[in-house]
């Protein structure tokens, strides 16, 4: 899986209706030390993000193992909102301390 | 998922028989910013896009999940047109508001 | 999936017994202006092209979706041969028209 | 497979029902001379593997052929602690002989 | 696939119970004119490959489909030695003919 912060959220009206009903996040994928890598991502929101968010987000056939994206034809989920990590002892991202962010 | 714009379409009169009945789109891939990555893959069409319209692509195993590639050697889908997204609070599309660009 | 051109042919004989049988293709990768990415892979051939043709191949689970391919362990397709395509409204490549090239 | 040092661990508490009770481990990835190459995943941790250690992981639908991990919605699994490996028939690494490195 | 050299062995004795029983290769990848890309993956040997042996591997699900890998959680797997290739026409490698190369 990957880090990624929620930038946005992604509207299509006309589309194959096995996507009919699941919210499509905007998602800039982050490094191990919380910087944006300039990759992204447009994922199903499997757990009601937010904008701003710090999430966890799994690729490929593992993006429809979650009760909304079973058997869709999608390849990205947002499975898990990070409360925190650490890297070499060091805390990285603790949700609620970090500083303000632009999208 | 990815960002892409319809840059064309593709002909191959000589395939394998689970290839038939399939349009096939050059899609050159947008980053999050709606700028042009120089990737591009080539998708089957899923959902009647045309030429210039921004759309959103499925990969891998996940593409096999719409009614028409299920269980066809392919690897990409066009599963949704797209109508808008924003970043950081900003629409960075709209469909119909866009300036003019060349596929 | 993506565009190649057929730059050769690969020969083992000491391999996996599910292996046996299949033609194997070295295929350099083309992005959509037709020009060499510089990348390539070996795939099975599942449409008897021959070496200068352009080609489209599947990567991945989908490259298991042909019926000489099913079950096997390979992990990219040849599943057809590209007589045209376009970006932009312009002819990129037309089976016949295209100057030489080497491999 | 590639190779990764276990760099520190993840903390999520709101997310998909199938997420709970896995370890989740961030990993630094290592090239074949046990350097760091700057990329990284969140791998479930199906080992026991503790920080600083040198770790095997499967990336994709492997991921979930462990029995923690199995049809879970996570592309990533660290399945094996490194004992030693060589290259041109020199030892790269070898446990409990390493010098000492900031994760 | 992609073409790889045999470098060197890796062991690791603790690990998920259904990775016994598989010897696991460090490879280095190789492009198509037989020069190293500086990238590697350990996969598993399912034909006997030994060290500086000239291979073929497959990646991803297809990984797990020999027989000593199936269902198991590895994402490569070495399933042919390579005898021979040619590109544009021209041998890039026929086994016991190359020059003396270090791993």
């Amino acid at each position: 899986m990957h880090l990624g912060r929620v930038a946005g959220t992604l509207v299509a009206s006309r589309k194959e209706p096995l996507m009919e009903g699941m919210k499509l996040l905007v998602v800039r994928q982050l490094d191990a030390d919380n910087a944006e890598t300039g990759s992204y991502v447009v994922a199903v929101d499997a757990v009601g993000a937010g904008e701003g968010e710090i999430v966890l987000y799994a690729s490929g056939s593992s993006a429809r193992q979650t009760e909304i994206t079973r058997d869709r034809p999608v390849d990205a989920v947002v499975m898990a909102i990070v409360d925190s990590w650490d890297v070499g002892g060091e805390e990285r991202y603790h949700k609620g301390r970090e500083e303000g962010r632009t999208g």
